[in-house]
């Protein structure tokens, strides 16, 4: 079995295994060329293209993962919400919910009608791949997904969904249901396509008090993840979390993604035993020297030192102005380091 | 002695007492007005004007204490480095300190030459306050401080300042030195104008990695804290530092500021005993309807139960949406569910 694939399941590996948020990202020459010549979502819709994207970035770092190449709004275009990548990539949905009536209109999507480019990019990728390293498919959580809906892209404070959240928490609670159930529908289509491994993305989630987590998402978080099918391991992620790690854990994964803003050791202690824990390198340091990065990596191993279940990973996804040589000594300075 | 004051001082109290920050704010239909003739710089620049809007909120709103009207950036602007306040308020430093020569060139300044008219608001606002509440003075921290004039405005990420601190540590220790004289000499100041507590508003602290915090931070800001005038409580306080707590504490303040993003109970008892706790109601909780406003004061009043020098606040400043008349219920609503 691979170290990554060890490493989910918290058994011993013989180096610490490295894959990076965004791997396959605009930081990467080879693939501004290709998104000169195509949108975001005409690359997304192409899967031997796709599926090129992902395979291509494991063989320039020599990472121990792929990820699926696709984006959590994805599954949502189909909506009619008016999904568009437009300014530099950020997402904008022209027709956002907003109310009780929004959100009662939204239609129940199939992910295998609705978006089926993606499982064609999850098989081809695998066949690609060929069992060199493992494919890790993904979604966003309930909460991200709403919070996107909500503002129409992204936000820095997210008051719009927080005021549908105090304000209606019925229609909160049925577009969260909603999104929750085609969350799980379209992690194990991809699960049945051939992903070994899924990443779930509550990317935004750390805008929340733990008050609120508790009781306006941690139940649909949970949904998902007991929705899935068994015996494939569950990353549950997000930023912004150090105040919110316990209940993460709580709504399930069998590794929980940390951003940098917490101390991966400490917040190992609060999860507990019986979970892994993947993180937890600033995107920010990689735009550092090498020497330096090579320090702070070291540093995070050494916080993570004697328990199973490490996975070396960033905090977030790695930034546009990264050096490629910056990531590429990240990855062999984890494997070196690490090396038991 | 006023309850403000025995809760910063971890003695007991009738009641939790409450203030906001920005609580003199646009969300004021007073302050509105009152900005629609006259620059912000230019109405700081008026103690008479600035010491009417610190008391004007207190009467207003029935909080227990005024802050300085002043902006933490005040002090930076006599070292030349352009600073505006365009755009809807958000400060834009023109001559950003990007490397180590612009460190070196940054002269050291005097507050009581540079912005006199800060102490002389001080001395007016405490005279006109005629001790019915106390009055709070306060300054950004070197590393807030040092992120805004190495980005030349606010940021998301920080990405400027992060890499300034991990490529040239040299040239960033520099800068935090200066920037930590300059904060104690000029609270010290205000501590001499007459105001009765300072908060230090590290306010975009939350965006470091703890490791980075420790080496890089720490030690400025505890130069800061202990550097000043004895037996004046400080309220130390960030957004974002769920996973910095711990540290925050080690380099001072007799009261932890906290934002919404951490439970106050658990934040307590990892800040551990021997100091005092300010929060921690999501700002944005105050766009919902008052019987929601009621609940969500009460469940943190309930996490901190028992406990001696917790100060009632939002986790950061009132949003410029709220009505005011939440904010009247929210202050109200503490008052009457604390009452012991």
């Amino acid at each position: 079995m691979h170290p990554f694939l060890k490493a989910c399941r918290r058994e011993p590996t013989a180096f610490t295994p490295v894959w990076l948020m965004r791997q396959a990202g605009r930081y990467l020459p080879e693939y501004r060329a290709l998104r000169a010549r195509r949108g975001f979502l005409e690359l997304c819709r192409d899967p031997d293209a796709a599926a090129e994207v992902t395979v291509t970035a494991v063989g320039r770092l020599g990472v121990d993962a792929a990820i699926l190449f696709a984006d959590i709004l994805l599954v949502l275009e189909p909506m009619g919400v008016g999904l568009e990548y437009s300014r530099g990539d950020g997402p904008v949905i022209q027709r956002p919910v907003r109310t009780a009536e929004d959100v009662a209109r939204l239609p129940e999507v199939l992910p295998e009608e609705a978006v089926p480019f993606v499982f064609e990019t999850a098989k081809r990728a695998r066949a690609a791949l060929d069992g060199k390293v493992p494919l890790i498919g993904f979604a966003g959580a309930p909460f991200t997904l709403a919070a996107y809906l909500i503002e129409g892209g992204g936000s820095r404070d997210w008051l719009r969904a927080k005021r549908l959240m105090h304000g209606e928490p019925g229609a909160w609670h049925a577009l969260l249901d909603k999104l929750a159930r085609l969350t799980a529908r379209y992690l194990n289509g991809q699960i049945a396509a051939g992903v070994e491994v899924v990443q779930l993305f509550d990317t935004w989630v750390g805008c929340l008090a733990p008050a609120a987590y508790r009781e306006l998402v941690l139940p649909h978080t949970r949904a998902v993840i007991q929705g899935l099918a068994p015996g494939v391991p569950v990353i549950h992620f997000g930023t912004g979390t150090a105040g919110l790690l316990e209940l993460m854990r709580e709504a399930g994964g069998d590794v929980i993604g940390l951003d940098w803003r917490v101390d991966l050791g400490e917040a190992w202690a609060r999860l507990g035993p019986g979970v892994g824990v993947q993180g937890n390198l600033d995107p920010a340091a990689l735009l550092a020297p090498p020497a330096e990065i090579r320090r702070q990596a070291r540093a995070i191993l050494e916080r993570a030192a004697g328990r199973l279940g490490h996975i070396f990973n960033l905090g977030h996804g790695v930034l546009p102005e990264t050096p490629v040589e910056h990531v590429i000594a990240l990855v062999e300075a984890v494997h070196e380091l690490s090396r038991r």
